[in-house]
């Protein structure tokens, strides 16, 4: 998605060869046009997929989700990384998360009120990396009866292994930008990498 | 506001006397629809503020303010509870926020890249009840020497002191609903009772 990427290279900024900072659009300012653009784009990429939620993490998760599941016109669900005072403990479906970047474990769960088997449902994200959050999704997606009809992630770190672990279960992934390398502070998009090594042979 | 009046009435839940699930359509499982008409009504209020960012809490706020933002076509900004890791430490405003019903603390901060001194800042929170969460923000805007150009609440639990706190201060604040009680498990409106009361008197 050439707008993303455009956002990524003018006003993300590359703190490591790991890390890529987009606070300044997606995950603590946010920048609603291309957050609207994002979710229509995925729900033209999964329109076929007969959705019936949208499931995504708080809470980075939720700018790029809603405009999604509002074109969807199906709701949007957002995981809870701690459970909330209002859940009942006892009614939820839950999945424990390790995060590599804050190298801590956290418990994300969803009511099981809002979740239904013969329910079809879209799981999007901010980032995958090494696709530990949304193999925690698809884990609670299951737990629920319900299926998979998707994983949407806006930028992906391609250098990672989440798509690898991910795709392996048969999943569907579609990344709106995907990251070779943040080497040398530069991000070097998928298809740049792809296109200059055609150019090299 | 008819429609949340509505959702409420029939897609909440009262726990206690002080607490009211609404995580059908607000706080988890997300209606769009309604969250957009939310926002948009938000635009509405506050469109001679000369608003230039809306500030909301993580995670509950972002959903309801999306669409105020985008239809004031101003950034959004969702303060973080527990700093982030690509956040510097050095590099935010932050203020120290008691939640009565989580009874704990927590440490809200919005980086110092996206607040300036100019600002008019409309800011927007799901509840409002002992106006902890509004004032923690209030406090952050003024701190990076920008203007609160108002409140935003969705819904107003009036018979606890948060709006009495905040209007002592000086700020405008427009609750879309306020629930001037919820005791004997029923949702009673502010307009109600005081109709009950004109009714009666």
């Amino acid at each position: 998605m050439e707008l993303l990427k455009e956002a990524i290279r003018k006003r993300g900024s590359v703190l490591s060869s790991g890390v890529l900072k987009v606070d300044q659009f997606l995950n603590h300012q946010v920048d609603t046009n291309l957050m609207s653009a994002i979710g229509e784009e995925f729900a033209r990429l999964f329109a076929d997929e007969h959705v019936t939620k949208v499931v995504t993490i708080e809470s980075s998760g939720i700018a790029p989700s809603f405009m999604c599941a509002h074109s969807l016109q199906v709701p949007l669900i957002f995981a809870r990384k701690k459970k909330s005072v209002t859940m009942d403990k006892e009614n939820v479906y839950s999945s424990r998360v390790y995060s590599f970047t804050k190298k801590e474990y956290s418990e994300v769960t969803v009511s099981k009120d809002w979740l239904c088997p013969g329910d079809r449902v879209l799981i999007i994200d901010d980032f995958l990396a090494n696709g530990q959050a949304a193999t925690g999704l698809t884990q609670i997606v299951e737990e629920a009866g319900a299926t998979v009809a998707g994983i949407g992630i806006v930028i992906e770190k391609s250098f990672q292994d989440g798509r690898a672990l991910l795709e392996g279960k048969g999943y569907r992934i579609e990344s709106l930008a995907r990251i070779s390398s943040l080497e040398g502070n530069k991000v070097q998009f998928v298809e740049e990498s792809a296109h200059f090594a055609y150019n090299k042979s």
